[in-house]
């Protein structure tokens, strides 16, 4: 380690502290010229005279001259010398971005589920064993509806779970559903589609890929029974999430699946059904999916991201057979294909009977959670919705501010949405707040709990 | 397990094989309507009845015919009875996805790593390290430019053995070059872009990716230096690979680095480093990237497809910080993040080390079998381009065909591909091929050398 100085017209510091040789040379006659303390057009000193000041051999020298020179750092012409390049000294502007807000103390905000929950030793294990067995073409480029040997464990438990019809050929594995929707809508916008039907409570984040895709979300409104078929009107698509509808948590009624079905196949149109958390019903089996009703008109959305981690980046399309090709051109120009290993792991965490294992236990601990909510509010907070997945809607008093509550909540300490943010047009429910009591680790449950009902008791 | 037949009307074939009570009966009810068994509008026997038929407790029947309504294959109307629902009933039409073509025996086209090389022990040690001291939170939704770990690894690794000028701020990190391209491309295109000027010798793909992103390539002449710098014109963008040319194989001269960044600086233009095979240099040290020339104007951009695998999904852009907000967005809207568990193990692999070893390990390995490529064809057929990445262009006598080596290759259970069709406008080279060295397993290099020079002896 060394620091010293050169002769360089002026003396020049140069920082050799992080190695020796041509290599930390090399380094600090970058910084020297990148940081401008060397100008373009300098001449350098000759490699003898600087091989002096630096107790270096000449050779060292010579041979970082000559990578810098073939770097675009310096040039050299016979007779005059090296000197620094033209345009070579760039200043390197400090980067602005927005410093992350710090995660609240408490959460109850829903779109989540407990990230505490996470099997890490089970998918590990899963993921030696997938990355044992791998075939070496599975770390290739690949089919861009996603491994085999997940589309294969992921149509049979489907199947089995969700009541999906389906088989392997017809599912796209994608990183999320944040990239199946904007995949989806373009090309359904590709097809001539225009308008998109989404119910009217819902994710703006959906919206929004829907806009980005070129389509034109219609909101549709809700009743308790789910969307109202009747307003389907002549969208060439619909997002639904009929299991248990986001936010509001009514599951669509028996007649008006039949009834959505129909006007799908009458319509021409297409259906995503969007089941982001069909794995989770208390009080009853779950319902299958509505996908088995028209699976020529249903594309089936289904993910890891609830039951497992969002950061899996997992999620799965069943799609209609006219659409597979083109769904799948999409996902190819979009990236290729989604991560192997991660779909290989899945793949064998399904087929060993890891992923069921975990959905009891987390179904197990969601339904106790909304049960504490329910005996914790209930009486003077009703609420709504059929006992399922992540999050429950909690009724406030009409002249009460969603606003209010969530910033009286927020002094304590405690993160929470307001039914109103999710409106997709006019908001004509009364105030609200959308729990989500999967959110928290199991440990900060009561605690979130105990604050809820303080800001409600206020 | 049993097989019945129940009376609906007529006699009906319920396969009850695969379990037992009422699940089982939900699916032998479910094929039946779905395969058009059980017509639309059909009466069911009652509960009673059917219960007897099957020899099941009643009250099976009376839950499953209950699911089955709330899932809208049947109806029910206290005083007429249960029956198959209208649009119950659409045919699953079979799908005819292309078959996929069978690898060849032999494989020498460019663009692959030797799969066989990824240290799959390596990996899943980081991979269990990262995932026993990942944060909880890295398991959520996560920053659109993925995860600080990785962007920090990434940094010190691309400072140090690429002379990227970055911090971790200023990284995206995406899932492989095939995602990254198109982002940027949306970006530059949004921002009033119009033209990107690329390589006249390179990826179809990559040409065909900027003008789905709305942006008009315009191919740019290669001579012994790279790409000549003047005829950039008034390009919006420029795609560029200056460390070694796909797939001519020349380096981008010293003077046409500092001309083709004074370029960029001048017209307020973009160029992308696509530096996909620049840790692989055999006849001296690598050279830096040229980014370092100018950050403002450079995108960076790498990717763990050469030099672990492209399976892996994992590739990363170092941006000029006025660009790194519109991407990161970019990013967001496609798919939110890349995955996190991937970003955890590479960020642990780089860190301890693994990555530098294994890719000093695959240069040595790719380094021999460029050389053994030269020794066996050298003299006859020329190859150009420096000794670098994993592939060479072997120059074909004028007169030959391409077309015809490479027909006469395949029968011989060899694939090979011409330059030709690499050309991104008029093909302005020699009959040649683009030989990808390092696609082969190592137990298969010599056969496929064998059969390459046999080809080429006939």
């Amino acid at each position: 380690m060394k620091e010293t100085w050169a002769t360089f017209g002026a003396d020049l510091h140069l920082d050799l502290t992080d190695g020796h040789g041509r290599a930390a040379l090399e380094r600090a006659l970058r910084e020297a010229i990148q940081s401008g303390r060397l100008h373009p057009g300098t001449r350098l000193p000759s490699s003898r005279a600087l091989a002096q000041d630096l107790s270096l051999a000449r050779n060292t020298i010579v041979e970082a001259y000559g990578q810098l020179v073939a770097e675009g750092w310096l040039t050299a012409v016979t007779g005059s010398g090296t000197h620094v390049a033209e345009r070579a000294a760039e200043v390197h502007p400090p980067i602005t971005t927005a410093v992350p807000t710090r995660a609240p103390r408490f959460d109850l905000r829903p779109g989540f589920p407990d990230l505490t929950t996470f099997p890490r030793a089970a998918w590990l294990t899963a993921a030696r064993r997938a990355l044992n067995t791998a075939p070496y073409e599975a770390l290739g480029y690949g089919d861009p509806r996603g491994r085999p040997e997940l589309r294969e464990a992921l149509a049979a438990y489907l199947s089995r779970a969700r009541g999906v019809r389906t088989d392997a050929d017809r599912i796209v594995v994608c990183s999320g559903f944040a990239q199946a929707l904007p995949l989806l809508c373009r090309v359904l916008a590709a097809r001539g589609g225009t308008t998109i039907a989404i119910e009217n409570y819902g994710h703006g984040s959906h919206r929004d890929a829907a806009v980005a895709s070129g389509l034109r979300p219609a909101p549709v409104a809700l009743d308790s029974h789910g969307v109202i078929a009747s307003a389907l009107g002549d969208a060439d698509a619909a997002l639904l999430t009929p299991a248990h509808q986001f936010p509001l948590g009514m599951a669509l009624a028996a007649a008006r699946r039949t009834q959505v079905a129909g006007w799908a196949a009458e319509q021409g149109a297409v259906i995503i059904e969007d089941d982001y958390d069909g794995e989770f019903r208390y009080d009853r089996q779950a319902i299958g999916a509505m996908q088995a009703l028209a699976p020529n008109h249903i594309v089936y959305a289904g993910t890891a991201s609830k039951t497992l981690a969002p950061g899996l980046r997992l999620a799965w399309l069943v799609l209609p057979a006219h659409l597979v090709d083109d769904v799948a051109s999409a996902k190819s120009m979009a990236d290729g294909n989604s991560s192997s290993l991660d779909q290989l792991t899945m793949a064998e965490f399904i087929t060993s009977g890891a992923y069921d294992r975990h959905v009891r236990r987390c179904r197990l601990l969601y339904r106790r959670r909304r049960d504490r909510l329910v005996s914790q509010l209930h009486g003077r907070f009703p609420i709504s919705g059929v006992s399922a997945g992540l999050h429950a809607v909690v009724e406030l008093p009409r002249d009460w501010s969603e606003d209010g509550v969530v910033a009286r909540a927020a002094d304590r300490g405690l993160a929470l949405r307001g039914l109103s943010s999710f409106a997709m047009g006019a908001a004509d429910r009364g105030p609200a707040l959308v729990i989500g009591y999967g959110t928290p680790p199991a440990h900060a449950y009561t605690s979130a709990l105990a604050r809820l009902v303080a800001t409600l008791s206020m």
